[in-house]
């Protein structure tokens, strides 16, 4: 407890209370719980609910858990509307609606909890400035002026009519070089608009084809309910990248610094259920035994095949998984151009292997050199063909159904590719040389 | 001819002039050449040079040069600074040169030429308004309002001493809500801000972390150069992800709506790389000839050994390259953690395959089951605390080297992890079951 104390009394004040919300975010990261419940008390409640919004959300409830409700809800009324909804989504449901009671924008959190997580109105700040097609601009410029401090942004101005139907925006740079008389209408810009029931990872690239730092969202009416901010959207960006880049090698969510005993208690599950999908190629494999044990070279080239099958479906993967984020309805059509693709490296491919196969068979003294190459060479070009079709067909089907894509990880695929292979290999090995 | 006259006559001008200039892209790039031409001459030149800078830099070059190149520097001249170095770093030398004589602002463009494509530098825009410590706020929103139209944004206006060193900032909405008499000094606050040899991926990750919509750029002597604003970070945010992602699948850069065939040709190189790579695979493993003769199921339980040695190697490759991304120096601390991960994953995974591998073994009527079953699960364990170490090495070293560590894609590192795998595999069943 000294030790804190004297902690504290080294930091000034003053350094504190100048300071970005993000770099205070980080300095609590570092202080122990009595620190934290030191400067707590001092700093100002604006700043300390700025703080918050910068910590993730789950370590954010673990600081806020430290003050009692009342003050938790003024602090949380003292964010965006959409940093405050991240918040109570992550809590408890008692505490979630004790605090919801207290808050002053209850009805505003409200709507928002009422969004999924993935849809945009979920994101969405109700706090911006709405203009009138008809004001002037002097009249307009006044009513900016006077609401700067309770809204996120004024560098864009939100036009609706008598029903709150979005209409354009106004850039403030051209408001305010705008000489009155002049109205609204005169200068507004076409501007695209969202759902708020669109998904999110659909508005972030919009915004991201428009450059657009704030993106007006609207209901089904097309009355303006609020507008999503381009850090928001720079967040999400990064989670969907993650994510997509996490399926493509079935790796758990990752958190920074965690312990390697944490990290291999997450990564096993999958992993086991992967090394217990190997039993039935393990298993079916066995029926062709004797082939195998008359052409025992075959097993040398098995990891020939299962690698190029393997790395083609990962590929298809990695596409299908990209456009079922970005534009679902086009991935069944892309499958068909994967499998084209497939066809055609296939057939370079398969030559290749058969060349390789040819001259390695004959340097081991194999018994029939050109059949076995012809088995490597051709079964090289089905599974070729085969594995682009499980890129495509798997996760498109688990989306189908409902299910998270995340099951459609690039192992889960590779495994499968190496299923099909083998069975496509030994087959076309039993009927070829089968009689040796 | 004439239908595309009509397809003009259809269009109505104050459509076009009203439109979000990244709608107006989207039709240049439906429009054929003469359709172009037209609408070129017709559309003012700030429309023109605005919409020019949603194209991708290699079709707006195309576009531009349907243009002579006094008409391409007037609208070159109109963008700012960051986008117009983007069309002239991809011009041939001597168009560069003929272009950047006849630019206005050719000294700007030529010091943002001077920065490696992946430093900060070359992404900032030099326009912004700058205000002095000691001005009074309204001597200072005067100077906002005056240079409102030639910035990129007033959201954030940035403080210089007198000798251009940044201090500090001050948000637009603050600065409008202050009565004067009152200093910018007292109004101003901290703020990040980065050095214009910074990596531009450093920057990013910093304006994510600060949620800054604006990132001022200074060089070594803290004199401010310009700002990096939230939508180029949004780019190169979508440009590294997809950089990470592609090198774990070793796909090319991808481009949409690209015929199958281009594909192929485009991903052919690098799949008849690794099935080169996988010659020495099958000829190392004919040493083993022997043992497999003697223990053909040996070649069923190959797959799962290779699969899960694959799969954690790719696990750990993903790893490694995000880390590489964002903080290099952590590479190899991090790779220890992987590998000590892959000690307590491969405990586990060991022992499951070994019991596994035992009851298939004795359905099959093999000779040793005890012994076959401890051959796989202890080469399981071994690959899965070997397969980290190449995922981690051979990108950090391929970095290391100066080259890029694409090279390491996860296909290539699986291929790897599939030879040491084999060598571990069938040189334990040699040991142990090699006298059967």
């Amino acid at each position: 407890m000294e030790k804190t104390e004297e902690n504290i009394e080294k930091i000034n004040i003053e350094t504190l209370q100048n300071m970005h919300p993000y770099d205070l975010s980080e300095l609590f990261l570092k202080w122990d719980a009595d620190e934290r419940h030191v400067w707590m008390s001092r700093l100002s409640s604006q700043q300390l609910a700025e703080m918050f919004t910068y910590l993730e959300a789950e370590i954010a409830l673990e600081f806020l858990n430290e003050l009692d409700h009342d003050r938790q809800a003024q602090l949380i009324d003292l964010m965006e509307p959409d940093d405050a909804r991240d918040l109570l989504s992550e809590m408890d449901e008692p505490d979630q609606e004790d605090i919801l009671d207290k808050l002053e924008s209850q009805d505003t959190i409200s709507q928002l909890l009422s969004y999924d997580e993935d849809e945009s109105g979920a994101h969405m700040t109700t706090d911006f400035v709405s203009l009138k097609p008809d004001m002037d601009v002097k009249a307009a410029t006044k009513i900016v002026i006077a609401r700067a401090n309770e809204v996120e942004t004024i560098s864009r101005l939100f036009v609706v009519d008598e029903g709150g139907r979005f209409l354009g925006t106004v850039a403030l740079k051209k408001l305010i070089k705008t000489k009155s008389p002049q109205s609204i209408q005169a200068i507004m810009e076409d501007y695209p608009s969202v759902l708020d029931t669109d998904p999110i990872e659909k508005t972030v690239h919009k915004m991201r084809d428009y450059s657009a730092f704030e993106m007006p969202v609207c209901n089904q009416a097309q009355i303006l309910l609020g507008m999503i901010m381009m850090d928001d959207a720079l967040d999400t960006y990064h989670e969907e990248a993650t994510e997509d880049y996490e399926k493509l090698s079935a790796l758990p969510e990752a958190q920074e610094e965690e312990h390697y005993a944490r990290s291999a208690l997450k990564r096993l599950p999958w992993l086991l259920i992967l090394l217990v999908l190997s039993i039935p190629i393990a298993y079916i494999t066995t029926f062709f035994e004797e082939v195998l044990v008359a052409v025992a070279v075959l097993a040398f080239f098995q990891p020939l095949i299962l690698d190029a099958a393997g790395d083609v479906a990962t590929q298809t993967l990695a596409v299908t998984l990209r456009i079922l984020t970005k534009n679902p309805q086009k991935a069944l059509k892309n499958g068909v151009k994967e499998v084209l693709t497939g066809v055609i490296t296939g057939l370079i491919m398969g030559a290749s292997a058969f060349v390789i196969a040819y001259f390695l068979a004959r340097n081991m003294n194999s018994a029939q050199p050109l059949t076995l190459a012809l088995v490597v060479g051709l079964s090289l070009w089905v599974t070729v063909i085969i594995s682009p079709l499980l890129g495509v067909l798997i996760p498109v089907g688990i989306k189908k159904m409902g299910l998270d894509p995340a099951v459609a990880s690039g192992p889960f695929i590779t495994t499968l590719a190496d299923l099909s292979s083998l069975l496509v290999f030994f087959g076309l090995a039993t009927t070829m040389l089968g009689g040796v």
